[in-house]
């Protein structure tokens, strides 16, 4: 099977959005930008092995590939519109490139993504890159850098399951809900566009909640008190690992793909799925208290601060 | 040197240029599209080993990985704006990605093009994925559709000088015209805007220029009669082959990054650098003559037809 017959077979579904002028198959794509809006554009590689284990299935890899993409769009605040894919191969049938387009398909079909261009290549290796397109109204994007001192600090749904999903994957259990939330992350595009004009920065959750929070305060030249007792945590979670297990996941372990966020509290009064867990500070430093006292976080989790 | 420093080091040049409203170092870039446009997304994948030698120069690979991207945004007479970056690279040092930045650099500033975004991994073998945005005023992309009975086919600069400097290049010869040709593709940018609304349809010779036209032809739904006589060769790949070789190099070799177009004869009357090549006919065939008598062209280069 050649690239052309590839491409066509199994990417080359029609782009019946608004928007796609012209989809797969040119030299390039011609795409429509809504009026009065701004471009957002985010670009993330899987690499087989380092980024997810060989044996997980070409479905959860398609969806996978796609929803981290979207992760950063949300983030941004943005509305996603239109994706690009760059495959490089090794080693993998029809069958495989099917099951994966079809989870590719699935994760953009939630969101109204269009696929409008892409390449395929052999190589020694499986590294997928995805490219996405979205839009805001100008002036409307969320960046890192706007975190402002007295901001409260929130993160979206529960942080830690998908860590202790990719560790279960490890061991070799495959059917649990912490596995899901490693291979099918859930990219919080409507809560993104919701926070667009009321946060004041936001981060999405892909190294790791402290790490990420720490690249939003630096890039905002501000700090924060963090309290990592009301760090969201799921049931599911707290039903396969005691709370320090736990907590280290949600602190340390990536992938969760949530938002992080700052904003003052009265702006995104009633939002649902979002827990405060802190505030940003004049101050440069990121202060983790464990019910009360200073607690220190680093990549094996967190000790008490002596 | 972990990934943040490698972006930052090597790849986080401001972008000054006007568009760019966020680069480097958010979840996304934040760009302006301009008024009245639609937006050109092309994106090519460069594997080692497959797309290139594993022993050419790093600033070589740089400069070629934005060239056969911008090469198909000149196909579509667009002009480039926005570019990202996916680098998945194994056993490369410092001194390799400083030398892979300044020829990156190089084909960026020579069409004004910005790096707004990427993401740098660590894999078994390297993978380089450009993705470029270009601008068109509505409707004035060129497409491979677009060829009419009538049309005469065009070819930009000259053919097969990249093909015959890949095979230089396999023998240990390195310091080449040809060879550079295969290196430094030049991407036709000023010749495509030219384009814009004059040529009938237009696609970039990557392939071969028999194969690129064949998926030109095919996409119009139309055929051509080609005088391979008159398919425009180099001074310098005369010198070095006989002329059955340089003709086989020409229509079939790829990596030469010209332009191949159908236009009427009076639209492109005065534009410089381009040679007409046959004409376009009704049915779906493709004809090559050779001073008048037909041939037949396959991978393997040109045979008279018995």
């Amino acid at each position: 099977m050649d690239e052309f017959d590839l491409i066509r077979r199994f990417f080359s579904r029609d782009a019946e959005a608004a928007g796609t002028v012209v989809g797969v198959g040119d030299d390039g794509a011609v795409l429509q930008p809504t009026r009065n809006t701004q471009q957002i554009q985010v670009t993330d590689t899987l690499v087989e092995g380092v980024h997810f284990p060989a044996n997980i299935g070409a479905a959860d890899i398609g969806y996978r590939c796609v929803a981290v993409n979207l992760s950063d769009i949300a983030a941004m605040g943005a509305r996603p519109r239109w994706m690009t894919l760059a495959l490089t191969l090794w080693d993998k049938d029809e069958e495989w490139v099917e099951a994966f387009a079809a989870g590719l398909f699935e994760a953009t079909a939630e969101h109204g993504l269009s696929l409008v261009g892409g390449d395929t290549t052999q190589g020694d290796s499986v590294v997928i890159t995805v490219h996405v397109s979205g839009e805001v109204e100008e002036g409307a994007a969320i960046l890192r850098s706007g975190a402002r001192a007295g901001d409260t600090v929130y993160v979206t749904g529960t942080v830690g399951d998908a860590a202790a999903g990719l560790e279960l994957l490890r061991e070799g259990v495959d059917d649990d809900e912490l596995v899901r939330r490693f291979l099918r992350p859930t990219a919080r595009i409507p809560q993104g566009l919701k926070l667009s004009r009321r946060a004041h920065s936001a981060i999405d959750v892909s190294d790791g909640l402290v790490a990420d929070l720490r690249k939003l305060l630096d890039a905002s030249g501000v700090g924060a008190e963090i309290d990592i007792e009301k760090v969201p945590l799921s049931a599911a979670l707290l039903a396969r690992f005691d709370t320090d297990s736990a907590l280290r996941f949600a602190l340390t372990g990536g992938d969760d793909y949530e938002l992080c966020f700052t904003a003052p509290a009265d702006a995104v009064a009633g939002m649902e799925n979002i827990t405060a867990i802190g505030t940003v500070t004049e101050n440069h430093e990121l202060v983790c208290r464990n019910v009360g006292e200073i607690v220190e976080v680093d990549a094996s989790g967190y000790r008490h601060f002596t």
